[in-house]
């Protein structure tokens, strides 16, 4: 059982909640916000300066890792924790998002994705197989399936035609997932084997890793070995050959990632009946979390929470729900408030190094001629370390030179700025006042 | 008396000596280095992270500071110490050696420089009175004269030109410095001030701030009012006009600058002979502090070290010694040994936003594709918070897709490498044995 979600308090007015997602690097406190550690970064962030934060879980972006440094290279470190030095929880996504976001490099098959990198213009193909694959050589806590996420508005044909691939993928995933942590060892190219000749299938069977402990299998039965223990580790040798090894391996440390847990993806656009059969067909594969993709992506603000109000209600009490790439400091309270455990955005990162930063009054554009001669901080009501020691004046004169320290600081605060959002919703929850909280916000002029 | 600098050890063998030089701002430990603060930031660093280093003083660059975000904003801002947040000690220079190093754009006259900024090109003035009101309005605890830095070769012709120019504007930064700071009142432009319209000298006499304590004057005398006391600061009122208001005031403190001290720059090439005339002229002029200028231009390794020695020779024992803009870690060594009390250098800052990384084994190239897949820190043997934790790998895959944290580690490490090697060599003299760690680090292959 690579993660377990305890829940602590429950809204009675909304359907918000706060509990604790235990997982193999750490306890994550939820509602959570997730920084977007794209290519095993926060960029412009220190791990020191992450933890100061009181991050608790990053989000690595699979397509941008996959690229460089490569996911054969991040295994051999003994995966992304190792490699980028953080200790704690991290989720990883598909990759597919970004292939095909970048929509003139990808092309959707049933088989999967093709694409071209950004970079250099090299093809690669990421299909529901490939991904598990991939992230699990990254060796995060949290995966995620591969899914299809259609641009808004989409016709009804091609939303129903994307939920219909989605959920094959979904369960094309959890096969794989299944039989590639399942079978607990696995090449990882590290000391002997040779880097960059990809995962190796040994063919040696599956084994179920949630069954005990969930009551619901992964739906592949164990072929014959032991059940994992609680906490269990798969192994990942050093050997470069297909054939077992005739003799006991005893990994090094560094050789073990902790299995991680899968998370399926709702789709559906806006369309409430599509996103009911999305989720239906995912429940009944068990995943052990449940992500809803596809919004934020150009639909009214009130449709998306009306979209997601609905979907959340589908998804079962007793796992995580996830709410990808959402959103603007409003839309984590409405998350809150439906049900969401989990959120990840660039906007509070990528909108620092624009200058923007997040503050109790609305954002503040911190290039803008009127900080010239501002000595408030950031926000002045804000407890962060940028603002008990910087100016407006300062950061626009950062920003102006094009000073790294610019980035750096916007990043921060923001950052502080979202994860303190959250803290207060957790807070409010477990003090019983989220309702309360939540009208406060509203309110605001 | 703005500075006092106490000797606190002299080593036996070579001239090398530890110190405290004290400031407006906070006690500095001699030998030290000091960090480029270009344009109000050591790129990449927060002043947490500087200070977290044990970084004592930080060089600003008037020239930068000049173009943006302005003197007078700066100025209006209470000084640069206010405006970066940084509280402790801060040296500026003047200007010149940026004005003239953009060889294109500067023009030298006897009255000073005429340059073009390289932001706009629009015609900017600096003379060595301008050079020293500009730097009042940054308000550093020492300022610089403004000197003429000339290439390297020069003809005896050029550099005897140079040196009498430099001594020139030496006696007229040393008289405008007198006037503007002993008057002990001038205004800011902060408040009422209209901002941009210059300083503004009210012609209200002169006063000798170091007389007392120091046993020498400014060479000014006062023409009327009292001495001030020591560490006495001069007011800056909020007044936009130029007759002396009819009311006391009352300065809040964020208005008041305390007085910096003026260094004199000691100019000439490789020519010993020029050297010598041009230290025993500002020897005259009797600054607090003498600052070595026009060495590490190209002359070969060994002549600046000999110039180097035979010009500190000449040089007060009791007035803290500045080498400018040197130098590589064996340079600082060499330095200290000809007793040198203070440095700065871009190096280890420029450096590593190159990815090159000082370490005791020699530098490292981080991009290096030998790094890919190197787990040790950038130096096994460095104690520093980036070597603690990350690997050269991950610096490589950093510096290869162009993340900031890269330039920001890379920084962090060489910086604490450049102020680690200050303060073992700053140990070895309060514990007699600078001669022999001279001769270990100088007899390592």
């Amino acid at each position: 059982m690579p993660i377990k979600f305890e829940i602590l308090a429950e809204d009675k007015v909304t359907r918000a909640r706060a509990g604790l997602l235990h997982t193999p690097h750490g306890v994550i406190e939820t509602p959570i916000f997730m920084p977007v550690g794209t290519g095993g970064t926060v960029k412009g962030m220190t791990q020191d300066a992450l933890e100061a934060l009181g991050v608790q879980i990053l989000l690595g972006n699979t397509y941008h890792l996959y690229l460089r440094p490569g996911h054969e290279l991040i295994r051999e470190a003994g995966g992304l924790h190792r490699f980028m030095s953080w200790p704690h929880p991290i989720l990883t996504d598909s990759g597919g998002f970004q292939v095909m976001s970048l929509k003139s490099l990808g092309r959707v098959t049933e088989d999967g994705v093709q694409f071209r990198s950004h970079l250099d213009g090299s093809a690669h193909f990421l299909s529901p197989e490939r991904a598990v694959e991939i992230q699990l050589a990254l060796g995060a806590d949290i995966i995620m399936c591969l899914d299809e996420c259609v641009e808004y508005p989409a016709s009804h044909e091609t939303l129903q035609r994307s939920v219909g691939l989605t959920t094959r993928w979904a369960k094309r995933a959890k096969e794989a997932f299944a039989r590639d942590t399942g079978l607990g060892i696995w090449d990882t190219g590290h000391g002997a084997g040779e880097p960059g000749q990809g995962n190796r299938d040994l063919g040696l069977g599956t084994r179920d890793s949630g069954t005990e402990s969930r009551g619901s299998g992964l739906g592949i039965r164990d072929l014959g070995s032991e059940p994992l223990p609680p906490n269990s580790e798969f192994q990942i040798t050093d050997s470069g050959s297909l054939a077992p090894s005739p003799e006991p391996r005893t990994p090094s440390p560094e050789s073990r990632i902790p299995c991680p847990a899968l998370f399926g993806i709702v789709q559906g656009g806006t369309d409430k009946e599509l996103r009911r059969q999305s989720a239906e067909a995912l429940l009944e594969l068990d995943f052990e979390g449940y992500a809803v993709g596809g919004l934020a992506v150009g639909e009214p603000k009130l449709e998306m929470d009306d979209t997601l109000q609905s979907t959340a209600e589908l998804l079962p009490r007793d796992r995580p729900r996830y709410l990808m790439g959402v959103g603007t400091p409003e839309d984590l309270l409405e998350g809150v408030a439906r049900g969401i455990d989990m959120f990840d955005c660039v906007m509070p990162t990528r909108n620092a190094r624009n200058a923007c930063a997040f503050t109790s009054e609305g954002k503040v554009i911190l290039k803008n001629a009127r900080y010239a001669r501002d000595e408030r901080p950031i926000d002045p009501s804000c407890t962060c370390a940028v603002c008990r020691r910087y100016s407006r004046r300062y950061l626009r004169h950062l920003f102006v030179t094009g000073e790294m320290l610019g980035a750096i600081l916007a990043t921060h605060h923001n950052l502080h700025f979202y994860l303190d959002t959250m803290r207060r919703m957790r807070q409010s929850l477990l003090f019983g006042e989220f309702a309360e909280f939540y009208r406060r916000v509203r309110s605001r002029p």
